[in-house]
């Protein structure tokens, strides 16, 4: 039976203040409502991944596992930096996949979405995070694709989006990502 | 006209302290000879990148930019983590590449090459990282594509391949790069 | 409720008449046994995709349409070419999804499985055509990732896998596609 | 020394009489000038790529393959299908590519670009071909990426490019490549 209100592991792939795509996330929550409880994963306290310390992890990548692994799914809102997945967003998926047969990501639906000022938006990251998301055993839903174009004020200070056919978007987004996270949980 | 001696910035993309990829490039090293000069760039104390310090970069940030932008030539010498490039490498090109403007690795010739102990090899790690050269404008050498199949012994300590079949491919390599270099440096 | 024996749509990215990824398909059909039926698509005779024929799409294209959609899942046994999907399998993609609003792959359950005799296998081949799949609204079992080293005698004429190892990893992969097909039609 | 005026291999990526990306051919081809001879490779009667014909090639595939291997450089001129390389264009790849041993694009230079109706243009496409290029040895020219969005009437009848700010940056991609092709020739 699939869980009344799923909690969603949220990874923002932007450790910015000013992040545009915390701002997508904090809208897809409001968008989500009483449906998903929206968990942001902290990631800004994550020394770069080395193996050497699979023996004995630092707390902070425990932390970070077990919020990823006490989800029910997950949902990536990422720019893209440098026609990839940005550093900080695959440290985190580098930390929480290890150590070797402790994949925290195994087995859970997925989705990923992404803001952009730019004309490519965020398409490059999104296919090389999909990639990713086979290894590491994550259920990516396929359409629709999330690439948003951001501009200033688009998403206001309560979360709300100002823009019809971008909420109306968004909205369909959300319904279909929680209509897959519904069907993988059965 | 081309130098006689280039400076080779290598990119390591392992932090382990056993890195069979770091033992890869010391054996390139050696068989590049007097050649070219390998200037491993430092990696291991760059906190994860993040847009807000675009403004005043720390000086480890800094450090990594100049050992980039002064050499004449970049090589990466990476494993593959999650199918992808490994986190500490994607951090230190974000990084390199920023603030907007001052990319390090701009008109460089560069190569990649991986050493793993299974099947697949790095095969997907690379590409994803040529698919990043792209956008900041290294221009990778094609063939040979190098993938190493990695067991014990097969790199001593004085950095020699004690395989005769690997060493020749791995001196095949090193030519058709540095061969390379020289073409993209007249 | 899921089907008692779905039809699985089998793409095999070959047209060679020796082709090792056929042998693969019919190893992977003798190994579902009575718990699907394989419906080979033919791919031989479809000329190379023209968009200009969309308004009158000829009998050969129909019939591939209608093979896929009236399939309850598909299955990708493929080679790589030029480290990319062969343009055989690629123009058979590319005509069962068009004319626009007619994509016969929409919503179904797939998976992807490739034989080949080098070492790089063809996860290059595999990662590009889950990128496709994305679009193309096919959703792609993850793990187990499976890259067939194959070898003259792997496959018996009579399909059996005469490797053990070979024969029970490729029996895992069975469960785990069937399995996927039956969670994604309930 | 290079060749005073190159000969390019163009490849258009579309069958359609009203292809944008042809129009777009032909605008370079007009930006080029005097100062490069673009030869449009015929790629309409070429059956759908088999191995069993390796021994026996037939007369359009060893056109094709003439074409390319006579040329100085390659130009790819394409749209996107499927997030991919259209299969028009990826048949012809791996004709030319073939039998083994007598790959027509071993060693040119080459570059990509695409004009798309849509947003995220034809990236996803173009990250492919070059996935593709590395196999097949061809050199390719790194920055500027070229996302063409073209509307109606954005090319004349006579090639020319009617809006100021496109003719600039097309001018510029041509003027890069042509920079490359001879850097490359040296």
């Amino acid at each position: 039976m699939s869980k009344q209100r799923p909690v969603i592991a949220v990874l923002v792939g932007s450790l910015s203040k000013d992040s545009i795509n915390r701002k997508l996330a904090r809208a897809l929550e409001k968008l989500a409502g009483q449906r998903a409880e929206f968990r942001f994963v902290r990631m800004d306290d994550l020394p770069v991944y080395n193996r050497d310390m699979d023996s004995s992890y630092p707390p902070a990548y425990n932390r970070l596992k077990e919020d990823i692994h006490s989800a029910d799914a997950v949902l990536f809102v990422t720019p893209e930096n440098n026609r990839s997945v940005p550093s900080v967003l695959k440290n985190a998926i580098d930390i929480a996949s290890r150590p070797w047969g402790t994949n925290s990501f195994a087995g859970k639906p997925g989705a990923v979405i992404g803001a952009s000022t730019g004309a490519i938006s965020t398409a490059l990251a999104q296919q090389h995070l999909r990639n990713i998301c086979v290894f590491v055993d994550v259920y990516m839903l396929a359409q629709p694709e999330a690439f948003v174009r951001y501009h200033d004020g688009l998403i206001a200070e309560d979360a709300s989006v100002t823009d019809d056919s971008v909420r109306e978007f968004l909205s369909k987004f959300v319904d279909s990502y929680l209509a897959w996270v519904a069907r993988l949980s059965n």
